[in-house]
């Protein structure tokens, strides 16, 4: 093969873990009433936002539960980054009925919902309490079915939710195999409506969430490969899926992408990209997938000068040919920000109205991500700071 | 990537199910006390065979558990291919105490074995009942931990079991996510003492779960991605690790392999060679390592006629070289042919003492496995026996 992992013998390691079902298919949402009939659910509890709703995307859904004689209220209290306090009160409104599943449907943000209200059904308190790795005591006893709407957080198939703590203004996420959805039903047909500016932000992120697992220190041969599928798949399909998002095969390649992804990083986890895209986040609200795509070219560059055999390993995955590893290694940033330009997303800090005084803060704060320390090459305040101005 | 799988669109769906912890290392097994007190567990039944025991594999394991002072009993009453009276067996003596936790030593054998206990224990009835796919109704409650003792069979992670039925000889097979085990200890340094002939053995089988679930008509981009690392590692280390058993870092890339074949054959399923295999191993008393051996090269090249393109991804795993996708494909079979007999396994089929009268009955049994079904290309009985005819 050819994911470059090499095998240090007695010192290597890893854990792999993907607890979901994955049911992957061009209109198998559809099916949601009888997969759930199997299971013996009278009474969904089904989690959503505006946005998804408005966009008629319940309609096949609700349908198939009704066919199947399945119960079901929508919540759709959840807003974009959503708050510990959206837990407690999706939590409030399943408390008063007595609901033998829950089903998420939309991007990570209706997902991760699911998954605080769940975890919170089962261990009581507030979902802020289980922030942490492995800090959720009890697992859940009802199923929670995952059915994402955009291509890119993955969430349908990881053991992650992040909540937003406005009080203290961080982001809090809570990583336990109990989070992890019980099935995800992956249906490219769902994501068909989804418009070009969010497709190329969730798009990226999904590339990202490739490209970084690769980079981990905690990537495996079994997480690099799915993560290399996974940056060729996205690759692949991206500039199409944003150009035409009407075309089925574009939008299963993407779709396709994003769920490898998604079973890469539940187990390689992420790293600088993510941990700087943070502190951006929340610093200058800018929309994580945006800024994802501004960081990631100059990220890659910085760890291929670690890992100079992954960086082209990437750079094959994204097209390029190349006669050597050092040749190869050394275009693997350029091709992400290649891709991302093309499918018009913003490549300076600027144009998202960041402007120069911000940039200390954002390099500072980067710093308290998790995530920086699965990065391969670990950055001082100062390359960070770097790295953020030579892209303003 | 290189999977060379294609997306078609709207007819492209697949599922993906590896409900088992895998946690690898080498000396990762001594740990086992510590794990299973983070559960909870106070009582194990801990399944193995004689083998297993007499080669002193089971000291650390022990020790560890008295360490956390976890109590166990050691049934030791696994035969190689476990029969149906077996599991009756095993569970008698499981009904003995109240145990919190099984945890099975060994390869298939044993696993499979604890597999079974483990789903009569929830379920009642003899495991017998639940031959077939998706047919156990309960799912376990108390933990199953696999811990395999050769790098071949991926039992650890699969949610298979199979079984011999001495009355109507034939083997059963139980396919089920409620058979997978809880969570797979992998640790190669349980390998280092296998015997240079059990290595080669079940290092091909290894070897021809990666191949047969890349060719299966249930393989997806995931699972290919598995596979083609599992053909890569095997083929990297087996050699070695039957000439030097004792070099670690060939013990360690032939169970990481093994692992990763396991984790793509749970998805993909198998294909003809085990097909064929299995009428083989029942007719002839052949071991199931040794017949795959002697079967998979021919297969290979059965198949490459339908997927020239899948056959070369094989060759290239399998370290050929060549100018283009014809003359790849055609060398994939001729390479395994190689490895086989490099490893001291058999390559013909009366040197396992098979005679040519028995060819076409064990031709026309390959069709009652349900693994002929996942074949690419389907053979007539005609073809069957003629490729058989061919390494007599």
């Amino acid at each position: 093969m050819t994911t470059g992992h090499l095998v240090k013998a007695a010192d290597f390691k890893f854990s792999f873990n993907l607890p979901t079902l994955i049911e992957f298919g061009y209109g198998k949402s559809v099916e949601l009433g009888q997969r759930l009939q199997k299971l013996g659910v009278k009474q969904v509890f089904l989690v959503t936002d505006k946005g998804v709703e408005s966009a008629g995307l319940l309609a096949g859904l609700t349908g198939s539960l009704e066919k199947s004689e399945i119960l079901f209220d929508i919540f759709t209290g959840v807003e974009p980054d959503p708050s510990l306090e959206t837990i407690n009160n999706g939590y409030e409104v399943f408390g008063q009925k007595v609901y033998d599943c829950i089903v998420a449907v939309g991007g990570g943000s209706p997902i991760d919902t699911a998954k605080g209200i769940r975890v919170v059904a089962a261990n009581g308190g507030s979902i802020g309490d289980f922030a942490g790795v492995n800090r959720v005591p009890v697992a859940p006893t009802i199923p929670l079915i995952a059915i994402p709407t955009t291509s890119g957080t993955g969430s349908e198939v990881t053991m992650f939710g992040v909540y937003s703590d406005w009080q203290n203004n961080v982001k809090v996420t809570v990583t336990s195999p109990y989070m992890a959805p019980t099935i995800a039903i992956v249906d490219p047909a769902l994501t068909m409506s989804l418009p070009a500016k969010m497709t190329a932000a969730s798009g990226i992120d999904a590339l990202a969430h490739g490209i970084e697992t690769y980079f981990s220190i905690l990537s495996s041969p079994a997480s690099d490969a799915l993560a290399m599928e996974a940056i060729h798949m996205v690759n692949g399909h991206l500039r199409s899926a944003v150009e035409r998002g009407h075309e089925v095969e574009a939008r299963v390649g993407l779709s396709h992408g994003s769920l490898l992804a998604g079973m890469a990083f539940n187990n390689g986890f992420l790293g600088l990209t993510h941990a700087i895209g943070s502190a951006l986040s929340g610093h200058c609200h800018v929309p994580h997938g945006v800024a994802i795509g501004l960081l990631l070219p100059s990220v890659i560059e910085f760890n291929a000068a670690a890992l100079p055999e992954k960086a082209a390993r990437i750079a094959e995955q994204m097209g390029v040919k190349g006669e050597n590893q050092e040749a190869l290694a050394s275009q693997a940033g350029g091709a992400v920000a290649s891709l991302v330009e093309s499918i018009g997303l913003p490549t300076r800090l600027r144009d998202v109205g960041v402007t120069g005084e911000k940039l200390a803060d954002i390099a500072k704060d980067s710093f308290k991500s998790g995530m920086m320390k699965m990065n391969p090459r670990q950055p001082s305040d100062d390359e960070v700071l770097a790295l953020l101005k030579a892209i303003l």
